[in-house]
């Protein structure tokens, strides 16, 4: 039998109800199979802050290494001053465990809701670099407060850094049926960072002759989400453009209560991280009102990139028939997350 | 008789055929007036970087300044290297000129195809600042082609460069009936510029009690933008997410070949310029199929910077029954044109 080590940081608002669902969901689908789970809880978020003004410590950081896995709910709260949990727990995690693909997958199910009055068939994934761009914290501010401040940000990219996400992006273009690869950026104004990607994309498009390969300026692609999404199969993205590409594309496939996401070291030489990409939704917390479904499907993720696919395929499977079956009647965190269970049991 | 000085610079692409209509429209709204116009053609774009390898000269810019206003086609071919166009002509223009306020109105006109389901009553407008940011061209790279390279971008913003473009759009919140004003920003991740935009708006906030103000991250804005566009009413944000929103903001209401834009210096000591939000489409270029309404919606944009607000009014008032007519059928440019020249003057 095999074990797996999942951290678990339930975070804060909603982070703890869908947490709970995913969990429930997570053993469910692991039932009747060799392989358990063992979870350790990790006390992080708004609360420990208030509580002791710590984020997250070197000794939080040692012990979520000793696990195969993350699974995080939300982070973020009001009352924390924006940044200090973002920055200081959230980033950290994703920047010290070098989560450098932050996968995004963005499937219309049959019968979601969507804004779109004729969204096609929309299927693709976001591979979203995860460890540079605008999000280094490389930025600071000189004489703040004055009429005389100056606050500059910098987008830091490296070739080290570009050339492995666009591999990654590229692999996984190769493995899809339509085989093809979208990169978006905004090559004609960030001229410098812009153009490493694109040589970086051309160059390992050598190596993958039968992946297409496109281009779309960040402006240009959040007009193709809302006109042509079903145009899209990998999208390969920098940090920032993809953090606003794949909220976007979240709402047109049935809202952030549907979409995953995994922050993932393919290497495997640290635990992956695997979160829904909603916040923590402070308004409807504690209301048993959020819908677990991301949460549920960020496991579903989970047991992929830890090579259990069948029971990540049940779990996904669980969900289609669910979501298939919706008629817009509001249902209860918990009653989905039941649901989902009896699916994967059943 | 009051004469304008309007300098023409048709650019790239589609950019001569969508200004000749837009021209024909200016000269229609004015005629029986007691306002004339000259212009004066400028020779910039991609074939004259051919035959001479300039962009945007200083003595270009010397004789640009001269005029009242600037009417712009589009600028960008792929015969040119991304962003030497860009950079060297669009831009720089926009930041020679300190065309501070990017003013992009996005108004979904009755019976405008939209990719969205359940629009709503769209009519906002995005103050986008044009002259910080990531835009200022602050960038660059070490090592350039070597597995080591490091391309860096930063984004400059300041306590002058924000405040000015704030101001500018709590007084255009102020002037309009909701009088709401929405920051766009990340000021969860970009801490330093975030909270320079941040404490400005609410520093400049306290001298429009009446303007109720709110916030969004980028990424959530996209959301709300396919979800409830009705909510905004004014937009402030910075140069990039402008540039990013004011797209999907178009794809929304009619597509880019409606998006009007103005890159507007408040102060006039320098003409402001007026070009539609679209690119130069080379794909269509010579074959008369652009729509010119997005450059004369730009031309009225153009009169109402002038203090011409009757003539104004009438080409806006021009282009919504020419839209309220449209049944889909294909018609040219020129066509186009003709017809919004009919009802100009009818
Ligand atoms: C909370 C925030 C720091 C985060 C991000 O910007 O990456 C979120 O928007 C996301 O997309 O996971
Ligand atoms: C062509 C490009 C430099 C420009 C920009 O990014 O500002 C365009 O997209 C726009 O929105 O006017």
């Amino acid at each position: 039998t095999r074990e797996i080590k999942l951290a678990v940081v339930a975070g804060d608002g909603i982070g703890p109800e869908v947490v709970a669902e995913g969990l429930k969901v997570l053993d469910a689908a692991l039932a009747g199979t060799d392989v358990s789970v063992s979870t350790t809880a990790f006390d992080l978020g708004a609360d420990r802050w208030h509580r002791t003004g710590e984020t997250l410590t070197d000794a939080d950081l040692e012990a979520i290494r000793e696990h195969d896995a993350i699974l995080l709910g939300a982070i973020g709260h009001p009352s924390v001053p924006s940044g200090v949990l973002e920055r200081g727990l959230l980033l950290k995690l994703r920047f010290a465990l070098d989560h450098y693909v932050n996968l995004r997958p963005s499937r219309l199910y049959p019968g979601v809701p969507t804004p779109l009055a004729a969204p096609g068939d929309v299927d693709f994934v976001v591979v979203r670099e995860g460890t540079e761009g605008p999000y280094v914290g490389n930025g600071g501010a000189i004489r703040v407060g004055t009429p005389a401040e100056v606050a500059n940000e910098v987008s830091v990219n490296t070739a080290y850094g570009v050339e492995r996400v666009v591999r990654d992006a590229f692999a996984r273009a190769h493995a899809r049926p339509r085989k093809k690869l979208t990169l978006v950026h905004k090559h004609n104004v960030l001229v410098h960072a812009g153009h490493l990607w694109r040589r970086t994309v051309e160059a390992v498009g050598t190596e993958y002759p039968e992946v297409a390969v496109d281009y779309a300026h960040v402006d240009a692609a959040t007009i193709y989400l809302v006109t042509d999404p079903a145009r899209f199969d990998v999208i390969v993205t920098d940090n920032l453009f993809g953090d606003i590409l794949t909220d976007l594309a979240a709402a047109i496939t049935g809202g952030i209560g549907l979409a995953a996401s995994g922050n993932i070291n393919p290497e495997g030489t640290t635990p992956s991280m695997f979160e829904p990409v909603h916040g923590s939704a402070p308004d409807i917390a504690g209301q048993g009102k959020a819908d677990p479904t991301a949460t549920v499907l960020s496991v579903s993720l989970l047991l992929e990139h830890l090579g259990l696919d069948a029971p990540a395929r049940a779990i996904a499977d669980a969900v289609a028939a669910d979501i298939a079956e919706r008629d817009g009647t509001p249902r209860s965190t918990t009653t989905v997350g039941d649901a989902l269970v009896a699916r994967v049991s059943g």
